[in-house]
C-alpha cells in the first residue's frame, strides 16, 4: 500500500505538517489582568532585577594584577643596645625589592655581639636548677635557647639555671620599648604602583589614571575626601582608616591589608573601571585565644672578627606588614549568560498560563462555562459523546 | 468602521482577552501515571541532585587569606667546613619574615673564604685542557664557572683544566652530606595563623578557632585524630602526611604543599566554615625526566677582611620550602542562580507532556480513540468538514 | 454525596487524568517550514555555539600553581665603585630563592663605606643655604636625605647647603650608568618549573611535559618556533617577545610578566592540557604621568671595621623583576551547566510554536480558515453557540 512516492509525501507531511494547539478566548477583563498582570511580574524581575541589578547577562573575570611598592622616610634613634642610628629605607622595608607585601620594622630587640659559647639558660620553670644533676647533657627543649650541656650555673645572684650551647648571651624579648623605636615610622609614605590586566577581555589599566599628571604625584597625599586618586600613603593614615592606632600596633606589630578593588562593567554603555581603595587590620588585635600576638621575625646580621671569629648581631624585628591585595571582577555582556538568564525568565512565563488557568476555572463567576468549553473530559467506552453534548466544545 | 469607542474596545479586547488551549482530559490510568512519573522524576532531580548535591542555589566568591607563619626549633652541626655550628631561626628560614611561603634549611654545601681571583675550573670534558692553545681568553661558557684567562693550569696532580676568573676556590656540589645536615630539622615545628576575608559575604574567620584556648595552643600539636583543629605542625608530620620521608627528602630538598581548604557554607541553615588541613609534594620526587632534582639555590654572605678585601661564603642551601596554599570557595542562597537553576528544571517539566503524548499516541491501547479525539486533521479545500466527522472533536 | 470509595475515586481521577491539549494539524508546507526552520535555528544556537564554540555544558575550576625558578649565567663588571667585580647568581637573584617572582640585577648605583655622620645635603631649592640661619636644626624632610643639624656647609666650592645626620657620603643616583652596568645578563637563561593543580578534578600536570628527557632539557632553550615546550628561557628571549629591548629595559629596569596560560579541556573527548607561554611588560614605559619610572630598589650590605664602627655599601638596584603568572581554567562536563544550558534551550524552543502561530495567523494566504479552525471565541451570555457555529471547531 506504500507506493514510494506516497510514502516520501507521507514523510513530508510528517515533517512539515504543523500542529498547532486549539485555544478559546475568554473576553473576560479579570482573567485577562490576572494574566497580564502576571506577565508583568516576570518580565519586571527578568529586566529589573536580573538585568539592572544583578547584571547577571555579564560573563565575567578574575583579574591578573602586579604590584610595586616604594616607602619613603628616615627616623633617627638612640638607644642602649646600638647607639644613635639613622634609619632608611634601605635597613627598615625588609624585604628591599617592594613587592605587594612590605615590611616596615617600627620596634626590635637587639642582641648584639652575639658568638656561638655557653651561658646559662633564661630562668623559668623548666630552666632554673639546683646542681648539676638536674641538667641533662644533650638535651635541647624546643622552646629553650640551645643544648643542654649538664651544668648548672649562675644566672644572676639567686638564681642557677642550666648551661646551654647557644649563641650568646641570649636575647631577652620581655621588655619591649614603649613607645615604639621607630615611632617616627608613621609619617613615611609609601607609593604603590598597580597594573591590573583581566585577560578575557584583554583589558588593562594601572592605578595612577590619565588625568593624573606628575607635578601632582610629587606632593599629593591620599585622602578619601581630597586626593581619593593619589597613589601615595602615609603609614598612619592607612592604619587609621583601618581602625587602629599606629602608636599601639607599632610596638607589637601587625598584618595591615591594603585593599584595591578593581570591580569594573566593560560594557560601552558604563565603561567605569576605577580602583577603589580600603584598609583593613588583618591579623587579630586582641583576641583572648592568640598566640604570638602582633607580627615579629627573627633575623640575624653577620660579622667576622679580625681575628676570624663569626659574630652576629640578634634582631627581633617587630613592625607593620602591609598587604597589597588586589582584587575585583569584570562584567561584560556576553551571549550565554544572557541566553541562560532569558530562558530561565521564558521558563517562568510559561508557568503564567496556568496561574491564569486556575484563577479562572476557580474564582471567577463563570468558571463551570469556561471549564465546559476548555475542557473535554472523554469517556472511554462511549466514544466521548454523552460527555460531549453535556460540556464538549459543541 | 472603526469609531473611536469601538476601535478602544478592540485594543482592550486585544490585550485582555485571555486566550487559553482547549483540552482534552483522559482517564487512562497508565497514562496518568507515565505523566506523574515523568514529573515526579524531573522535580526528583531539581529538589535531590540541583539543590542537595550540587547546591545550584548558591552565589559563590572566592578568598582572600592572610597567612603567618613562625617557625621554632634549632640544631647543632659539626662539620669540618664550619666547624660546631648552633643553627636557630635566624639562619635555616629563608626569608625571614614568615610569609606563607618559608623555606627550611636542611642540608648544605659551604664554600668558605671565596676571594674573586683566578683558579682552575672543575675538570669535565669541556674543560679539561692539555696546553694553553685549548682555552680561549674572555671566554665564558653559562654552564662554567667564571671567565677563562686563556691559561691551562693543573687541576690536580692528574688533571690539567682551564683557569677561570671567578670566586676561588669554586663551589664542589658533588658530594651532598648524607644524611642531611640538619637532619634534626623533622622536630622543628611551625606555626600558622590564617585570616580568611570572603569580601562578596563579609565573612571574615581565622584558623585558630574561637573554642581554642591559649593554654592548649601552648603545647598542642597538629595530629588528624587527636588534635585536628591545633594550628601548630611538626614538619615531620608534614612531610609524613604528604606521604614522604622527611630524612629522604631533606637530602636534596623539595617543595611540600600545606593546603588549607576553606570551602564554606555559609546559608544560615548550615553554617559550616572550618579549615581543612592536607599536605602534599608539589614537586616531582623521581621524575624520569627531570633537571635540577628537589629544591636549591645558592646564596652568599659578604665579609670585609682588616685589609678591605671582600670575601663570601657561598652557601648552595637545600631544604624544603613550605607552600601555605590557601583556597575555598564559599556558597550562599543567592535569587539569580535560584531563578535560573527553577528555570531550567521547568523547561524540562514542559517536557513531560511531549513524553506523556508520545506514550498515550503510541503505546496505549485505545491510541486510535485518543488521537481522533486530540489531533484534528484539517484538510484544506474542504474547511476540514470530512475529517471532522471523522475524527474531529464532535 | 461523597461516599469514602467514590471520594477516593475522584481524588485517584484527579491526579491520574491526563489532560492534553487538542491540537490542529495545518498541511500548509509554507507554515511547516518556517516551524522548522526556527526550530532548527535553535537547535543550531544549541548544539553549535553553546556546546562546541562556549562549552557551557562544563564545570570550570580555577588552578594552584607552584613555580620554581633558577637562573643561571655570569658577568663581569669593572667599574671606578666597585673595582672588578664577577657576578653570579648569588648575587644578582634577589631574592635568592627562586620564587614565581625573581630579580636580576641590570644595572646599580653603589655607594660603599657609608658611615653615619654628617655632610652636606645634596643641593637642590630646598636644601642650599646661605648661612646656618637658613636650616633648622631637627627638620627632616622626607625627600630629603637625613635630619638637618642646623649648620650650613660647602657641598662644593660654588653651592652651600644644609648639612645633615645622615650615611655619609651621600648617594648621588642622578649618574646611572649607560648601557647598563650588567649588560651581559640578557645572556643569563633561567628555568622554570611550574606544577599545577586543578583541585576540584583532582587533575595535576607540570611544565616539563612527559616527552621530554633529560638530555634535551639540558641543552634546549625555549623558542616559540622550534622548541616551544622547552623550560629554558633566554632573558634577552623573554623580553624581546614582550616587545622590549632589553639594553634599554636594563638601564632603569622594569617588571616583566612571564604568563603561563593553563586553560584546559579535560573532558576525555579532548583531553589537551599544555602550557602556553606568553610575555608581556608589565610596568609602564613611556607613560607621560609617572613617578619612578623603571625598577629600582635600595639595600645595604653591612660591615664592621676592625674598630667596631660599621660600615655599610649602599645599592640602589635596578633590574627586570620577572613575574611568573600562571593562570587558566579547566572546564570538564558537568551535569548542572548542561542542564541549565539545556532548560534554557527548550525555553527557546518552547518560543518556536508563538512564531510559527503569528506567521500562520498573519502571513499565510488561508489565515482566516486556520484561525477560524484554531481559535473559538466564546460569547458570553450565548453559551458560545453563535459563534461556534461561525468559526467553532465543528
Amino acid at each position: 500500500m506504500c507506493k514510494t512516492a506516497g510514502c516520501c509525501q507521507g514523510c513530508l507531511h510528517y515533517a512539515f505538517d504543523y500542529e498547532t494547539p486549539k485555544t478559546l478566548v475568554i473576553p473576560n477583563i479579570r482573567v485577562g489582568c490576572v494574566f497580564r498582570f502576571t506577565q508583568l511580574l516576570v518580565v519586571l524581575y527578568v529586566v529589573g532585577y536580573v538585568c539592572v541589578v544583578q547584571k547577571a547577562y555579564q560573563e565575567t573575570d578574575s583579574l591578573i594584577s602586579t604590584v610595586t611598592t616604594k616607602v619613603k622616610g628616615f627616623a633617627f634613634t638612640n638607644t642602649s643596645d646600638i647607639g644613635p642610628h639613622l634609619w632608611d629605607v634601605a635597613e627598615y622595608v625588609i624585604p628591599p625589592q617592594g613587592d605587594n607585601s612590605f615590611f616596615v620594622l617600627t620596634n626590635m630587640v637587639v642582641t648584639p655581639e652575639q658568638t656561638e659559647s655557653r651561658c646559662p639558660e633564661l630562668p623559668n620553670p623548666l630552666t632554673t636548677c639546683v646542681d648539676d644533676c638536674d641538667c641533662i647533657e644533650g638535651h635541647s627543649d624546643p622552646r629553650g635557647n640551645g643544648i643542654q650541656t649538664g651544668l648548672c650555673e649562675n644566672y644572676s645572684t639567686t638564681v642557677k639555671t642550666c648551661e646551654v650551647l647557644s649563641w650568646c648571651p641570649l636575647e631577652i624579648d620581655t621588655k619591649l620599648p614603649e613607645p615604639a623605636l621607630l615611632s617616627a615610622a608613621e609619617n613615611f609614605t609609601v607609593l604603590i604602583k598597580n597594573s591590573i590586566t583581566y585577560p578575557k577581555f584583554n583589558f588593562q589599566r594601572r592605578n595612577i589614571l590619565p588625568h593624573i599628571n606628575s607635578s601632582y604625584l610629587k606632593r599629593c597625599e591620599f585622602n578619601r575626601a581630597t586626593d581619593p586618586d593619589c597613589p601615595i600613603f602615609r603609614l598612619k593614615h592607612i592604619v587609621s582608616e583601618a581602625g587602629e592606632e599606629f602608636q599601639d600596633m607599632a610596638v607589637k606589630g601587625g598584618i595591615l591589608g591594603i585593599l584595591i578593588d578593581w570591580s569594573c562593567d566593560l560594557d560601552w554603555w558604563a565603561k567605569k573601571c576605577y580602583p577603589t581603595y580600603s584598609f583593613r587590620r588583618l591579623d587579630n588585635k586582641h583576641p583572648v585565644n592568640n598566640v604570638a600576638p602582633g607580627y615579629n621575625f627573627r633575623f640575624a646580621k653577620f660579622y667576622k672578627k679580625p681575628d676570624g671569629e663569626e659574630t652576629r648581631m640578634l634582631i627581633k624585628a617587630y613592625g607593620i606588614r602591609f598587604n597589597v591585595i588586589v582584587f575585583g571582577t569584570a562584567g561584560k555582556f556576553g551571549i550565554v549568560p544572557t541566553i541562560v538568564n532569558l530562558g530561565a525568565a521564558l521558563s517562568f512565563l510559561s508557568l503564567v498560563p496556568v496561574v491564569a488557568d486556575w484563577f479562572m476555572l476557580t474564582c471567577s463567576r463563570k468558571k463551570d462555562l469556561y471549564s465546559k468549553e476548555k475542557v473535554t473530559y472523554l469517556t472511554e467506552g462511549t466514544e466521548s459523546m454523552p460527555m460531549a453534548t453535556s460540556y464538549g466544545t459543541q
